[in-house]
């Protein structure tokens, strides 16, 4: 009896991941029929042009397929090249040495082919500097590293979905283009139309340039004559037919004048009243911007649905170019009626953990590729953070903490003392140091939070939390509490 | 023994759903305690004014819970308010007279109130005009309407998530600001950062007027003074420390001199060149607009990824106000390589009706809302959808069957003729006469449909489908084949 293998589903073919990513690589599928489709990574001829090996990615792994094509079945000069797309039909087989434990497929049909012109093509089978493939947004998809990425948001992404519903909130759509400025959390975007008309304008008033007073005034002497006209048929007591046309005729010449006065008024450029901007004349009417947070609509579904959330994009203009700086980055934003600063932390830690979780039981492939060629540590630390309890202190504690560290000599760039903001390097030796683990700091000075934020009893601090990670800082800030 | 109640994660509350929302209407939970919290929907005072029956809502589920207070426990006229916020424990009991099958609950202890001035709350016990909530946004989502939609939203867009995610597809964020405009789609808003940037220095400008050219023309002439005090200290000899002063405050007028040439070239307005917006000074340093279709960048991630899908909000600046422009919607957008349109329907087809079948298993009674005031049918046809397999047709047999309905009488406004694009008048015709059902046409001409899509071998059809349905209409066009 033989092991039935995942097809793809709306598709013929059997994703490559569920033929590698078995326990056994896939060995136990050895004779089995499959249709695989993907790009080859990496190919060679052997055996004096017998046959080839290709390496196939399709992207639902980061492993690849062996595939041996016989040089009766295609042309493997074409075949071996990085970036061919090809779909076959095949047997799975044992490698013969026996040495590697993954299956491989031998080819008994090409399907299809997608060629690639190996001088244009600009991948390399070697590895690409990050900032290089920027120059190659549309390919990037197909390196290691950003298919890597792409699973991983995509994981992540589907299993905050996953952790939010299943914890009893409500996703709420908040809009994208907004009228309102949320806490000043940053410089906006504004989205208009105000400019692609005026550049409209302006090409139809070069195309079709608008009458002159001399023009408006000859349409208006025009009006004059057709109403002599009439008047003139009238005194004669033409038929009600005749009349009837002449007024029809002057009815045109008057609308006619009043669409010339109409397009006489046009003005090139972006309409201005009083000196400043005319908003009223903007697709919405009034001024709009990209909105920086869907806290205030949130806030109001929070009091109607109890318990909301919402995950979309987010934009910011500012004019930073740091590592933590998006124009436009998704956020995560929920919003819990009826619960205390402690639910809070609850969700915040049981989110932090949920993501971590979720990484090692479905990312697992990927997760070593990073650890592997871009942060060793990454696993270790994920792991801990799914594991481990997060340390939970005070703000006031947190201050007490560091000003203990500078005594024992830990020299910080900033001055500690109670009522500044956390800076990096103190928030690193937190978690990096003093815990070793992720560390909620929270009841922060009133003077560093928004202005929203609940005032505690002692009327010096604020229900406020932020979430600290090792390497990392701040992974999370405060979610509102309302009553 | 008694049955344990769903408590809602991160709050010490149980979900009004949990009571109300059970095949016995909450009876088997007699006698137990419970924390809830919810807004009042409508109040009564009872027994002379001995208690008051409140009916709360937290928006969990549609269905009120009856809350039973006595007079020592609050302020009766205050609770009883449309509107006040309340949190509560109780104890949940049968109602006295049997007649009702729900359960209620008996207040031992008002937590907290959040009052209400019913002179200014907007919203009455009876029903409001859509319409008219529009000027209640920050409160109509505690309307029976609002509170249906978001839960419905809610539920779809989750189900939106699962279905995806198990059949193989990754989600890919794709870029809601850009610098391309796909297939033409619509009209776009713009993305900029200039008319802001140019309100600032138009301010900046009021405040601090540049330096006239007397300004800079003095300055220069003291950089000449400055420099000749350098000479003379240095042909006398001076020490080291005087000519070094010296030349220090010769460097500081140069560099005033040079801010001052910048600061005398700022204009106000939006920055020009060669007569044009001069978008290099942008925040994109392009011209940059928002993204009508995220497919360019889909289409890439298919390539790579193989099965991939959006799931985002797309902006259109269409000057329409119908119900089917909107300037900002979600959209999902799938691609999937190696698939025939027959997958691409199978797809279309799953997609829609695990949709529908979801709506049948997790918003019933919100369902039944709307099958009771707005739309009578509306249960029965998404029923329908979800069991009936669809008809599929091609382009040219709708178009048969269309001719034979006019043979037979039937009246279209729209002629029919094989090359027409099919007018609302005949999806209607289609789904909801002739089949009663949806309705897939799949291979329309190429003159009607987008370039990219791929031609059939009779050269005259491509590979393109629409899902349509009845009462709507197209609810779901083509995705896109690659190889």
């Amino acid at each position: 009896m033989t092991t039935s293998i995942e097809r793809v589903q709306y598709s013929d073919r059997v994703p490559i991941r569920s033929i590698i990513l078995r326990p056994d690589g896939g060995s136990g599928l050895a004779g089995q029929q499959a249709r695989v489709g993907g790009w080859v990574k990496t190919g060679r001829k052997a055996d004096k042009d017998a046959f080839a090996f290709l390496e196939l990615n399709d992207g639902s792994c980061a492993s690849n397929l062996q595939i041996i094509v016989e040089a009766d079945r295609g042309d493997l000069g074409q075949l071996v090249l990085t970036g061919t797309c090809l779909q076959v039909d095949g047997v799975l087989k044992l490698p013969p040495d026996g040495k590697k434990q993954k299956v491989e497929l031998q080819v008994q049909k090409v399907i299809h082919v997608g060629v690639v012109d190996a001088s244009k093509y600009p991948l390399p089978k070697t590895r690409l500097p990050l900032e290089l493939l920027r120059d190659y947004v549309h390919l990037r998809a197909r390196t290691n590293a950003m298919g890597a990425v792409a699973r991983i948001r995509d994981e992540l992404s589907y299993a905050t979905k996953r952790f939010f519903h299943e914890s009893g909130f409500r996703y709420v759509n908040t809009p994208n283009i907004t009228t309102s400025d949320c806490e000043g959390a940053g410089e906006m975007f504004q989205v208009t139309t105000l400019i692609s008309e005026a550049e409209k304008l302006e090409k139809n008033l070069i195309k079709n340039p608008p009458p002159s007073e001399v023009d408006v005034e000859s349409a208006k002497l025009i009006i004059k004559q057709r109403g002599n006209d009439v008047a003139q048929l009238k005194s004669a007591k033409a038929s009600k037919q005749e009349i009837g046309a002449a007024v029809a005729e002057l009815q045109k010449s008057k609308e006619n004048v009043l669409k010339m006065e109409e397009r006489s008024k046009l003005q090139p450029g972006i309409p201005q009243k009083d000196g400043k901007i005319d908003y009223s004349q903007d697709f919405f009417a009034r001024q709009a911007f990209l909105t920086v947070s869907g806290q205030l609509q949130l806030e109001s579904y929070a009091c109607a649905l109890s318990t909301v959330y919402t995950f979309g994009p987010t934009f910011r203009a500012e004019k930073s170019h740091t590592s933590r700086h998006l124009a436009e980055f998704w956020m995560v934003e929920p919003e819990m009626a009826f619960a205390e600063l402690e639910h809070d932390m609850d969700c915040a830690e049981d989110y932090v953990k949920f993501m971590c979780q979720w990484l090692l039981d479905h990312c697992m492939e990927d997760m070593e590729f990073f650890a592997d060629k871009i942060d060793k540590s990454c696993i270790d630390r994920i792991t801990m953070s799914a594991k481990t309890p997060f340390a939970r202190i005070t703000y006031t504690e947190a201050v007490e903490l560091l000003t203990e560290a500078v005594k024992n000599g830990k020299k910080f760039e900033n001055h500690v003392e109670w009522g500044i903001d956390l800076a990096s390097e103190h928030e690193r030796y937190l978690t990096e140091v003093k815990f070793q683990k992720p560390v909620i700091v929270y009841n922060y000075p009133k003077e560093i939070k928004a202005f929203y934020m609940r005032l505690n009893d002692d009327s010096k601090t604020v229900a406020a939390m932020d979430v600290l990670v090792p390497k990392v800082g701040i992974i999370l800030g405060t979610l509102n509490l309302y009553n």
